[in-house]
This record gives structure tokens, C-alpha cells and sequence, in this order.
């Protein structure tokens, strides 16, 4: 599928109803649940997700289009709600997202990018050349990355629970 | 993670309303959208769960109450829904699967299940002997695992149009 506005809007927009449909009111041994010690539980994903909304996604947007190629992005730090979540409510942290998506996706359609646009290049630290329309797509992508990653960390944590059945369940 | 009603149920009846977040009046060319030619698209899943709530998950509880391993399961058709859903909207599938779904809750809620009672035992048609507790890890898991299945569906979408960002995305 090539990346649109046009259906990329549409998943970016559900996401934080998504994460509150599945975590607001849900018991902590889920939210904290993870999958080994490298492994992020939910809470962390959704501090991950804030922290996206605010350094990456639009600002990187914003930066293609006014320095195209001649400056690097700055890194993203995909670690830094380990301090930023440190001690907040989740659903705090799920009511923050939405707001910052919220207002993201407004700023988004306010740019009513055309395909021309799309095209346009920008540098990634790590990456190098990257377009509008590759960043914008992985926006997307990396959403419903997330909700995999949350579903499947609950998910594993019936591992042993589910007995002969795991045979049937590939997430496990 | 071991099974309890407690933390299980609160996963059950969560799921209805993921999945309206994530797909009501998201456009069709997602709803329908797989990932080769043996997946499912999102609409294949939510009516295999729609047959789940039919057929599996509360008529087995009983089954295993009423005649323990005496008789094994009628075996499950995963693959009903190609039929039963043909010619319907996703928005009434979703609307059945939450009804289904409420009341298969307010049955197992209504039984009250002791951890002895989790050990009780039935026969799975291909796996042989199998737990009460093991049958409510899986049909929590179950739910999960197709959430994962449908965001990872949707996600891979864009497997090529994230360009060089395929590498961050585990998922593709």
C-alpha cells in the first residue's frame, strides 16, 4: 500500500482510543507486565508514544519541510520515558497522549500535503535520506507496531496458563 | 502469569471495544487488507471471533461442568466466518461480537469459579486432556493474539512504503 493522508490519518487518530480501550481502568499486574528484562511493558510503550508526539513525528515533519536535506534530525531518544513516566498515573499518561495526537493530527491536515510533497527529502542521523512520505507511513506503522507489541506482551503472559493450547497460538 | 477470573475477565471485556476503536469507519482498503494470501484481514478475524463466542468459549465452560472428560469438545471450524460474515458490514459484526461477547462475560462472571474449579478437566478433540483454567487462559490469550494478528495485518501494510525505516520495525 503507498502511503496517504488520506488512510494513514485515519489509524493515527484511533490510536489513543485504542490504548484506553484496552489499558485505562485494566489492573496494574497488566500495565506493568513485560516479556523478559529488556522487554517494555504498557506503561512504557505509552510513555514511548508521548515522547513521540513531542520530538519526532511532527517536528521531523516540520523539518523536511523547511531545511530539507541539509541538516540532520535530531535523534530520537526511544528510551526516554524510563525517566519521563517515572511515578506518573497511566491513565495520566493515556490522556496526555491523546492530546498530543490529537493536536498533532490537526497540525498534520493542516498541512494538506500533496503528493509532490511527499517526495520531499529529508536526512535521518542513522538512516540518511529518507522521504515525507517514508517518514509519515512509518508514523503509522509504528502505531500499530505498538499495539502488536502491547497485545503480545499480555498475551505471553498466559504463556504457561494456556497449557496444551500454546501449540495453537503463534504469539506465544 | 497464572489464570484467575479476576485478572482474566477484565481483558475479555476490553476487547469489544478495542476493536471499535481500531476499526470502526477506518477506511475498507484496511478492514479488508492481508498480509499474503493465507491471512486474514481484519474483517476475517472479527468474524472468527463472532463463531467463537457462538460455539467455543462459554459451550466448552459448560461442556467441562457438565460432562468433565467424559466426551470431548465438538472440534472448533476457525474457519466459519469465510461463510457466516460474506455480505455483512463491519460495523455489525463488531456490534455482534460486543453483544456476544457482554453476555458470554455475565455467564462467566455467573458462575463464580473457585480455583478448584479451574483444574477440572475435559478433552480437547486433538489435544487430549486439558484444564478449565487452561480453556480461560486461552480464550483471554486468544483475544490477544488477534488483536496482535490485525495490527501487525494493518502494519505491514506499509512494509515498503516506511523505505529505510523497515529496519527499526521488528513487525515487518
Amino acid at each position: 500500500m503507498d502511503y496517504s493522508p488520506e488512510l494513514g490519518i485515519p489509524i493515527l487518530e484511533r490510536t489513543p482510543a485504542v490504548l484506553r480501550a484496552l489499558l485505562l481502568g485494566l489492573p496494574e499486574e497488566w500495565i506493568r507486565a513485560a516479556d523478559g528484562p529488556k522487554s517494555w511493558c504498557a506503561f512504557d510503550v505509552v510513555g514511548h508514544l508521548i515522547h513521540g508526539e513531542k520530538t519526532d513525528w511532527i517536528p521531523r515533519v516540520r523539518h523536511i519541510l523547511q531545511k530539507g536535506e541539509s541538516e540532520p534530525f535530531q535523534p530520537f531518544d526511544r528510551e526516554a520515558m524510563f525517566a519521563a513516566s517515572q511515578g506518573r498515573a497511566t491513565a495520566a499518561l493515556l490522556d496526555e497522549f491523546a492530546v498530543l495526537r490529537a493536536a498533532n493530527v490537526v497540525a498534520l491536515r493542516g498541512l494538506a500535503l500533496k503528493p509532490a510533497d511527499l517526495a520531499r527529502r529529508g536526512t535521518h542521523p542513522e538512516l540518511g535520506t529518507v522521504t515525507l512520505g517514508q517518514h509519515l507511513a512509518t508514523w503509522t506503522a509504528h502505531d500499530l507496531g505498538h499495539i502488536r507489541q502491547i497485545s503480545q506482551t499480555l498475551g505471553r503472559q498466559y504463556r504457561d496458563a494456556v497449557g496444551p493450547w500454546r501449540a495453537y497460538l503463534s504469539m506465544m
